[in-house]
């Protein structure tokens, strides 16, 4: 299958180039670098050295033989869009090209509109894109499970059936994000929908959950393949925070009670979940929702089962709980159902211990790069100067809480 | 009151200054102009000669005493919505500021793009600024009807009580809009509602129908303070559209078999309704929705109203069929709740046989400025050469259907 990545050079869009070209399927890779440029100007960078994606892609193919084809340019450019598609030629899109951090579209007024302009604008162009050079092509987008938020009735897979006044209907799933980046990929399920309605594109929109990992078989081979990892606040997600934070011998930082449940899945299944909508493609004019991810967790869960490790390995193992900068509900109702890739195939990677130990040693080897003054939250959800007032204010220790 | 008015040079900004600068309030508008820029763009122009801005805001103020602060510059400009809420200190924004055109969006990716930015990142502008300097400010923000398509249960305000597995929840009513430009306001509610939730702003989203009307009691005092009435295929809606049609004597065109319902009202309860909402605002924190229409009509009913009373003036009175440029269901339920703006006391004008005769002997006045060549479809929502196929499809006559 032809298939096109965008957002080529990032933590997911990286390790799913390798997998997929691995597997037989002729790749595209496209990106603008812009997350680094990002990652420039906030001061921040992953915890490995991240070789440039010219040099992965050559990489990649002198060890595997396979090639990757390269595209330079930014989705929010229509004319770059429409001519990457039309020299492609794509039976497949996959869509990871957008700025992918809550924190980081919360920053202030410029940061916001620069993420809802990115995302949404992208998005846009990818699908007038494929109505002008590629109307057969399957675009399976990444959105996320906090486009639902956690309202009070079981999440369905992106469509419920409701009966009011004696009547019923067969809707989308209403949205409560959590931010101005989880509006941005509301945003786009609406659009992507209305297009498939439309123009009778075929859609397959995957809302993940928080992804954790280190590594792939792939990226695994060789230090120069390796993907950005992140554990810095802003693009940092909260499973790998903690094992650098454990890694460190710092306290792993639960934001507020730490009761607040989510979806979490391994970066194995990333790539397996979008391999499964690829194989098993939406019908033209389907928009297709499935919820990605595998278990569900407390964050008070996770960190209890990072800490637990990181003592087994004599590191202090300590839990902090600090004022929560974001506003989120931290005790409620959390029942999710992901049975779509389940029945088409997906056999999820669970966390363990053996797994937390395996990262945990990972991450200490380079313990040396990691620097903590860009783990603790900078941003507030509910007013302008979050890092000021985000002292410790509910207690320290680790033999705090567990979940709902 | 200090009311500033978002997109105070339009259809409805300007009548809503006159309208609340009369009645006591302390008024401000502000405008870019880039409507009028688009309006050369596309060749279109309104019914009426228009007066400048600056034009009608002294002629007001020369024949009622009142002034109006006027505010010249573009919402995406995020300086210049701080700068003018920080200058004016608004106790209410009523935000009207948006490209209205659900076609426009359609043209083609460029009118796309620029329709999402302008509105999304205009209102997100907004909201920025409210917190920044007028977090007390309640936002009365112009949505439509259209947000929520045609689903087969009623339509509520906003929120629906859904009882799911056992268990039950209030949540936003899913939205199923039919353009990119009705699109852009279901993005514009899920962030709006978001600031409401996280910086307790006060908000009231008015989902409103499609708007008919030529004039108000203040536009109506002379002709300088005339509003842009608009009966092209672009900016033009459908009640003022088929006047026009009839008083220039070519035949009504109702866009496939005519049974679409839609909820409709008069400009001048448009204003009442606003004004209800100022007088009785949303509580800090709460997003709140009303649904804005009085009467619910099915095309066919507007055509053969209008083509009954051209009839009655000696005019041809045709109603001519066209395939439909939108994808849209044209059979289809169509119950939906108003109940919020009636309990503030809001009493409908209806629409009857001698309104449409007023309006029909006010268009046929100007009846040498219309222009028949602006008014057929030449935009549709499946493929991109709409005009060229959008020949008489259905049939041609003044006896077809009735609403379904």
């Amino acid at each position: 299958m032809r298939i096109l990545i965008l957002g080529g050079d990032g933590y997911l869009g990286w390790p799913t180039a390798m997998y997929l070209s691995r597997r037989g399927h002729t790749i595209g890779v496209a990106d603008s670098y812009i997350k680094r440029r990002w990652e420039q100007e906030l001061g921040i960078e992953p915890l490995f050295p991240i070789r440039s994606l010219p040099e992965r892609v050559q990489v990649w193919e002198a060890l595997s033989g396979h090639r990757v084809t390269l595209f330079e340019g930014d989705l929010t450019d229509y004319d770059f869009v429409r001519r990457t598609l039309d020299a492609f030629r794509p039976e497949a899109i996959i869509h990871y090209g957008e700025q992918p951090s809550a924190p980081f579209s919360m920053m202030n007024v410029e940061r916001c509109v620069q993420t809802q302009v990115n995302n949404v604008v992208g998005t846009l162009n990818v699908l007038w894109a494929m109505r002008e050079v590629a109307p057969a092509c399957h675009l399976v987008k990444l959105g996320t499970l906090g486009e639902y938020g956690t309202p009070n009735i079981d999440i369905e897979e992106g469509f419920i059936e409701i009966e009011h006044k004696g009547r019923r209907d067969v809707l989308p799933y209403p949205k409560q994000p959590g931010s101005f980046y989880h509006l941005s990929k509301v945003h786009d399920s609406h659009n992507i929908m209305f297009a498939c309605r439309v123009w009778k594109l075929a859609s397959t929109d995957l809302n993940q959950g928080v992804v954790y990992g280190l590594e792939t078989e792939e990226t695994a081979a060789d230090p120069r393949l390796a993907t950005s990892f992140h554990y810095d606040s802003i693009f940092g997600t909260v499973l790998n925070r903690f094992c650098v934070q454990a890694a460190a011998g710092i306290p792993l930082t639960v934001y507020g009670q730490g009761a607040q449940k989510r979806g979490f899945l391994n970066i194995r299944d990333t790539l397996r979940c979008v391999e499964l909508a690829l194989l098993h493609p939406a019908a033209p004019g389907q928009y297709r929702v499935f919820n990605q991810f595998t278990e569900i967790f407390s964050v008070n869960e996770l960190a209890e089962l990072v800490a637990a490790s990181a003592r087994q390995l004599g590191l202090p193992g300590e839990i902090q709980h600090l004022r929560n900068p974001r506003v989120e509900k931290e005790d409620h109702y959390y029942q999710v159902t992901n049975s779509g890739l389940l029945q088409l195939g997906l056999r999820p990677h669970r966390l363990s211990n053996e797994l937390v130990d395996t990262m945990l040693k990972t991450v200490m080897r380079f313990r040396a790069r990691i620097r903590p003054e860009i783990i603790r939250p900078g941003v507030a959800w509910h007013d302008g100067d979050a890092a000021a007032e985000l002292g410790p204010s509910v207690g320290v220790g680790s033999a705090v809480g567990q979940s709902a």
